[in-house]
């Protein structure tokens, strides 16, 4: 077997969105910073699981001794983009007992009666947890912004107050993974039209997600508009090219295993002493 | 490759506790049923997966239709007997969206201010979704028995009450997998002490794992009784030998897996015109 094919450059910073940054300029079809093709993406993510599994028990181990280290990992993309896939090919390589997962779904009305970060708070990662928000509080200032349900100084408010919920995520030990998956519009209808086609994928189908497709271009502007208002140092947007799902997964694998390096995690020391423990334990 | 291993005789019977079942008869390093070796084993695990994710799937995508159906392994056991390994190497397979993990530890202060069932009652897995107790209500039988924290009639009314308990959660739909992994004093001596010879593992040991391993006897009448006083219809026990970790893994696939053929799962028929919408999304 030839060897593996490496990013050459890190998604970590070929698609962090630098100031300026335009959605509608990344290409849906690219694949920054790696040549390889799809059976070189996949066993790059085989490679990894691993490592990433190892890395996500030393941040759990950590927490039993006191760490409160954690990372949170925010998806959002339009229909069909691959959140799910996400979940099941980058996250399963880690151990269930150390994952948080949350799908939010549209709100219900008792959290329509509170501000739109009271359900979220009550989802953040505990310590030594790998949290996964599949959608998040940016829906509230997406599909907010295009139907019109929450006018432009409520926008701007909740702009600011994600911004201050995520620096105090970040304040008391979380490192924030923002993602958005983008596909294209054409990728989208592609998508849908194989749901369609396979039986066992119907239940994944419903009439709604066409009536979101009809203000796609309104979500563009609504994501470029959440991208630069909410782009901060303590938790940078990044945007992945996501018609190719095996890229996506490889990106989103790479930024996880890069914020894992930036929490300098190690096995945390024994409090006791071995010798002693293992000379009882033999005798018991 | 040769072909497959697969167990002569089902472990929903074999290792299903019986009439008369004495926990002492059990030999730990056993195979019940299955006569390859660690790597048929191993290769029988992986060659299930996909199915047990598809099952899984399908519980998930009935509810969203309307389906109640939904599935609890209750996973008890002595120190380093590998429910977390289970949880790793099992459950896994499934899509991480569909499963609701709860490790209950020692109750807190406000847990210990309501009934035992309290806590638990909040952790029952949603319609369409896997839930995994990695230990549960059972410690209020079995730790409080050990230690005389319950007496004899406070462990008669706890028992009668899980009974309620648990046919009430089969009532509504719940189909309880309930497993003690049932591994050797002698092996839980060597797993200790190899938890102690790997610095990764330290943060694993703690020497109270010492005290409540001088009470083996005594959690061993406890689990004892536990089974001959909540072995019901509605959530019978099985005890599975734990000795050959590969061999505890392969036999708890099999539970679930036998535990999702009884819900008859198929995918939901689709609630609107394929046709149409296919040219919907054609013309979108």
């Amino acid at each position: 077997m030839a060897g593996l094919v490496e990013f050459k450059q890190h998604p970590s910073s070929t698609l962090k969105a630098g100031s300026g940054f335009v959605l509608a300029e990344v290409d849906p079809d690219s694949t920054p910073g790696f040549t390889g093709n799809k059976a070189d993406g996949q066993a790059l993510l085989a490679d990894l699981d691993d490592k990433l599994a190892q890395l996500q028990e030393q941040l759990f181990a950590e927490s039993r001794f006191g760490g409160t280290k954690r990372i949170l990992l925010i998806l959002q993309a339009m229909d069909t983009a691959g959140k799910g896939g996400i979940v099941k090919h980058v996250m399963a390589a880690m151990d269930p007992q150390g994952v948080q997962f949350k799908a939010f779904k549209a709100p219900t009305e008792e959290e329509k009666s509170y501000d739109f970060l009271w359900r979220i708070e009550k989802e953040v990662p505990a310590a030594g947890m790998v949290g996964v928000f599949d959608r998040s509080h940016y829906e509230d200032v997406l599909i907010h912004m295009v139907h019109g349900w929450a006018a432009p100084a409520e926008l701007k408010r909740r702009y600011e107050a994600i911004n201050e919920f995520e620096a105090r995520l970040t304040d008391s030990g979380t490192r924030i993974v923002k993602v958005m998956l983008n596909i294209s519009k054409d990728e989208q209808k592609a998508r849908l039209l194989a749901r369609l086609d396979d039986p066992a994928k119907h239940w994944k189908y419903s009439s709604g997600d066409l009536t979101e497709r009809a203000f796609w271009d309104d979500y563009m502007s609504a994501y470029q508009a959440a991208i630069d208002n909410t782009n901060t140092e303590a938790a940078p947007w990044h945007v992945i090219p996501a018609n190719k799902k095996w890229f996506a997964r490889i990106a989103v694998q790479q930024l996880l295993l890069a914020a894992f390096d930036d929490l300098h995690l190690e096995w945390p020391k024994a409090e006791f002493d071995v010798g002693v423990e293992r000379e009882l334990v033999a005798r018991s």
